[in-house]
């Protein structure tokens, strides 16, 4: 399913349930959205290491040589882990309400959305379900791909432009569709004589 | 399906056709695109009643509970019909050509799209055709759903992510894929003692 | 598939690859930029005129008749090719790399991407794939339509709202889904007496 960005949008019968966030995740969230609304999103685009630096400085766990350009927006740099070469593309939304981990030379396409919570539709509070989101190792997510709460991508995945991904998907594999499914496997490093990065398949 | 944000800008062989709206109907759209991309956008997400006045001032039909958050983009609120604790979460577009009605207790939540007109294509001018949209009580539109034209979601509907809506849904299901069909009863508060909002089922 | 907005955003094993993008063609992003960014997207809605000078200043082979709106993202207008009457809505993503082609009174509504670019994901540097998209005449390309690098669609066609096309469209059918599919032929001009622009089906 999926989530509403702001937790407190969540309506029940006798009016507005309680945040589920504390109050200094509150601050630290507005704190980060002026942040994120200004001096990330106008940064120019090369300048990849200012805004390690400001995702850093809010508490992601983040290799100087990942890049995150300056449209994708991240929820909360907290929950923010991403290894070497791990790449979030403009317009991608990165709705880490809980930990997502997304590994060595990883990309995720513009408008794609990695969706970190999900409601409890079977209560009338619809209370927010956060959920992890790990995406492994040589993965390409492509373009306006949906990831649901609690998803697992495994090592070296490529999930096809619009897909939306409701289940688990198996390493070394080209996934596509709604939901999506392997339609077969990647090869990668058969070209140009290069190298797999891991011993898959 | 679906329809072009500005009507106008649908041409045909013989040059653009007149808009099928009045002068003042786009007198007042124009109005109300500068106080929503400035009065409305830049409000604080706590301000609530700031985005009711402003809302109600240009007509919509909305109520005091009610929330719109800052990011949702309404296109004419004259034809916004909002029960209490509705809610629009940012980056909805909610294209009310025609009326929409969104019941109590009902949540639209981010990226969903609520195409309140399409074209007829078998006419060379493609004139607009805009259609109401119901959205009924206890309603979850869960993120990036699409709502075509004409279409009534009913009572206690859940829509899960991603999913396509083109014709109407039943009450109390659960609904998914494109086009959006139900996949079993929505059991709603049958956890945690509460008590079902209505006799439904 | 699909192909990251940058695509300098590529990482692979070793490090970023250098990008595919000659000094000048950086230099020319830059600028459009900048442009788009100010001058193009903040223009009122009317003022067709000067944005297509603007289009035109870079490059774009565009009919004076031809309409782009404010919101609408071209990434090169050195490959934007539109004949008269041709459309791009607000909040279409023009992903031009290598040409995009729109024939004469063909409209791409709202939300719909034109991605010119894939990937390669048997190589482990992820190369850029830049091909070019086609539309006919007298297309109705709906709103939130994904179209592949690589795709033609033929005259006349409708493709439906929030359809993905990954493969060549026929003449004069409306097509549907994902992948998008005909599922009957457009009857154009059969109604109001109008005629039909060419002597299809």
């Amino acid at each position: 399913m999926s989530a509403d960005q702001d937790p407190s949008a969540t309506p029940d019968s006798s009016g507005p349930i309680p945040s589920s966030h504390s109050f200094k995740n509150k601050l630290m969230r507005m704190l980060w959205g002026m942040v994120q609304a200004t001096l990330f999103r106008f940064s120019p685009r090369p300048l990849h290491g200012w805004r390690w630096f400001l995702l850093k400085l809010f508490g992601a766990q983040i290799s100087t040589k990942a890049r995150v350009y300056p449209r994708a927006k991240v929820w909360g740099p907290w929950n923010l882990i991403m290894d070497d070469f791990a790449t979030l593309a403009d317009d991608v939304d990165c709705y880490c309400v809980k930990p997502i981990r997304i590994g060595k030379r990883s990309t995720v396409s513009q408008y794609s959305y990695l969706c970190g919570a999900t409601h409890d539709h079977e209560d009338p509070r619809l209370p927010l379900i956060p959920m992890e989101i790990t995406i492994g190792e040589d993965v390409w997510v492509a373009a306006d791909v949906f990831v649901a709460p609690g998803v697992t991508i495994g090592d070296g995945v490529v999930v096809g432009a619009r897909s939306s991904v409701f289940g688990d998907l198996p390493e070394w594999t080209v996934c596509v569709g709604s939901p999506a499914k392997p339609k077969g496997p990647r090869n990668l490093g058969t070209k140009n004589g290069s190298v797999k990065p891991e011993d898959e398949q």
